[in-house]
């Protein structure tokens, strides 16, 4: 079970830090761009999610190794693959590869297993705890993700 | 018309940038966190001020100057001062200084002036965008904030 | 004097705090990103310049008023335009827009004055503090810039 | 193997993001802050360490997970554990626990291990690809850790 995706990030000053390479909890900010992109590319914005579905989806896991550092002007390609498709989760496979100028991989520089569930609740209420109950995937998503799964030769690159 | 107030930060990994320094845009994170520890020691929690008051500050305007650099494992000071006080809004001059081993100021580093503006309404709504309508500051919040500008004297440091 | 650039970001939930909208602090971020790119398209690498010429451009003081929130998926036109060129700093007027479906500017979301200076030595020494003395820009790049600003009508916009 | 230790830290604004709770890739901050405050309670400082010893800690691997969210203005406790102690690498296992307002644990948040490896060589030169091939833990540091994971009673808590 395989989807393809991937999105192109540039390393900035704000995400590097004195060690004078990528800080490493933002690979996390980094998958999360490329799985927003994903989702945008199946016509899925977050926002409209919780505003219309009211459901969002909430990280439960993340497992990062870091194999290599990545510095300032860098581009990295960020992967997304499903590993596991639930009824109200999914787990992905993430990579991150720094690019030559030509837009080859170059090297493998960090690999993350991310699992992410869908809640519901307004997780935004100001007047008390987040609820974020798991509730099933709505079926419109849950489709789209199947339907990407089933042709794993799909690849999308911005630009 | 003045308060003074102040908070210690440490500068961690997560603070620098491959410059090796303190990355500029933390010094509004670090002058937001004493600004709220400023607020927290009149007894007001801005979790609480939105769920009960329904109101929350929004920062309107920033204005900063960055006049020497911060490293890792430096302690800072960061100081708050009411320049200004309005029915909705408040103005604050703030400053960031490293201080030695005894705890004394070295030198200052960041200066700043911050607008800050007490909006109504339920900014997290997710069914819609954010309000933001200016509203008058709270009346019990309004007269802490006026006697700690009476008593020039009040400085607070964390332990 | 004026250089028209922009540089488009799209709203990810890492940019947005528990107010529903974009971290004020960030935009100073997206500024940055805009100027980076800025001189990338004039084919400067900030990392490149710091190897080779050993020169790096730092922040000196930035003044941004916040004008209406970004909430998480905008889309975000980022200008750069330079207000100042002097022998050692640059002046930057920028603004963020929040654009339509269709890519057009809908609203003006913050405008700031970056000023930025070029500063010589090995800033991440890490056997000592930054130096960080003000150093004439390099003449190619100064040469570029003020090529870029005798075209007025040279607008960027990636994808 | 046991180390003690437990580190307090405040929820701001900065932690948090549009779903009203603390982003989750800022547990791996709040973890680092730990870590960092567990070293320096030894007598450890990261600055130093860089310029006097020529090594530095660089984070191998990351595993969490996020059981309960955080909101602004809650008070976290955040443990950290020796899990194991090698000889160029250290293994943590770190808990973020909410507080109530006696200082008691309320809830546990977050559970991580975290994987920390000492490398050798200026991380930060600018000419050059950061280098980090492992090297001994320096002598008086890895002795220190193993005093402290032999006393399991010792447990520090700033103010």
């Amino acid at each position: 079970m395989k989807t393809d995706f991937s999105w192109t990030i540039r390393v900035y000053y704000e995400d590097t830090d004195a060690g004078g390479v990528v800080f490493y909890a933002n690979y996390l900010k980094f998958f999360e761009r490329a799985r927003t992109e994903w989702l945008r590319a199946m016509g899925v914005g977050q926002h409209a999610l919780a505003a219309d579905e009211r459901v969002i989806f909430i990280v439960k896991s993340t497992s990062v190794d870091y194999l290599a550092p990545a510095q300032l002007d860098d581009t990295l390609r960020i992967t997304v693959s499903v590993a596991k498709l639930g009824r109200a989760s999914v787990s992905f496979t993430q990579e991150a590869w720094r690019m030559d100028g030509s837009g080859a991989d170059r090297k493998m520089l960090a690999r993350g297993d991310i699992e992410v569930v869908c809640v519901k609740g307004q997780a935004r209420a100001p007047s008390g705890p987040a609820d974020f109950r798991p509730t099933a995937i709505p079926a419109s998503i849950l489709n789209s993700i199947r339907n990407t799964i089933a042709q794993p030769a799909a690849r999308s690159l911005q630009s």
